[in-house]
């Protein structure tokens, strides 16, 4: 097959992303967001953001890891970060499921795409540090916004969040790393979360 | 108020864009599409189509560019292509919009941001016209890949579509044009859309 019709099949396939349900409420409450949003989402982070990143770090590079960093729940599905079963048989079913997709396109599309993908699960480059802060940092703003209740729903405590958060505060700005402290201590002083 | 607040802020505000729709049904056909996926949808377009961009186009400002590129619809809806009323005011509705929302923002970061829409409208420089393209060839594979419901229910013809994906089909590459050309022409011979 032609390599452009590949790629419209890609493009078409990846529309999938739009019925993959995360656990965060949208801000309004209303229903539970999905994958494709949140991406679009984190990728305005990024923008709107980008001077609390390390210095030197490549901004367009965050993005487009950030579109593509949640394809492979597609077919491997979206694991919430605190369910200790899914997130044991995560590393395999992702890596499954992103040869499935990326081999969709020709090479070496496939490969180049899949690889941003990579970088942002390794988490080392300044771009992929920047970009897993920022996926760290959103559900806390929109959790937050909803008052805690799928924190409380989830039983999950404050400590937990900053365990996960560490990223996020460890690598960021010290201006953002302190936001999202201040955050979680007001979320503990409204009882949207347990200390 | 803190420049971070207001970027936090801001970040909260354009969470509404989750839940404006647009005509489109996703490609599974159970709902419509909102244009914070949407816009999504648009930048993993730019990325995975970019050799078919004018020779020197930038893709990560198309990227960006195609981020923000519905914004002002939080505040003034989304306009259907075809809606004759809602189109005549739409750069009035549109600008109002774009003033409100990008004022959250501290100088000169939010002239900036809503900079980027302007030049996504006014549709001059490569970026911004291949950003339009690929906004007017999505839910032309939307509507294909739902049999053309759409297109049948709002009673738009096959040359309704073409004039108004005339940017798409004069501005990229051949081979993008003639793919769209080609769907448009299957479309009609499968009675998903009128000749």
């Amino acid at each position: 097959m032609d390599k452009l019709n590949k790629q419209i099949d890609f493009i078409l396939e990846i529309d999938k992303l739009k019925t993959v349900l995360r656990r965060s409420m949208i801000t309004d409450g209303s229903r539970r967001e999905n994958s494709a949003e949140h991406s679009w989402h984190l990728c305005m982070l990024a923008v709107v953001l980008s001077e609390y990143a390390p210095e030197g770090t490549d901004i367009s590079h965050v993005v487009k890891m950030l579109l593509m960093h949640d394809l492979v729940e597609i077919y491997a599905g979206d694991t919430y970060l605190y369910d200790e079963e899914g997130n044991k048989t995560k590393a395999k079913r992702e890596n499954e499921a992103a040869d499935k997709l990326y081999s969709i396109l020709d090479e070496p599309q496939g490969s180049e795409l899949k690889n941003l993908w990579y970088e942002f699960e390794k988490c080392e480059t300044s771009e992929a540090l920047f970009a897993n802060a920022l996926d760290r940092l959103q559900p806390i703003l929109l959790n937050y916004t909803n008052k805690g209740t799928l924190w409380l729903e989830n039983n999950v405590h404050k400590n937990d969040v900053e365990e996960h958060a560490y990223r996020l505060t460890r690598l960021s700005h010290p201006k953002l790393r302190k936001f999202a402290l201040d955050l979680l201590d007001k979320a503990v002083e409204k009882g949207y979360i347990e200390d």
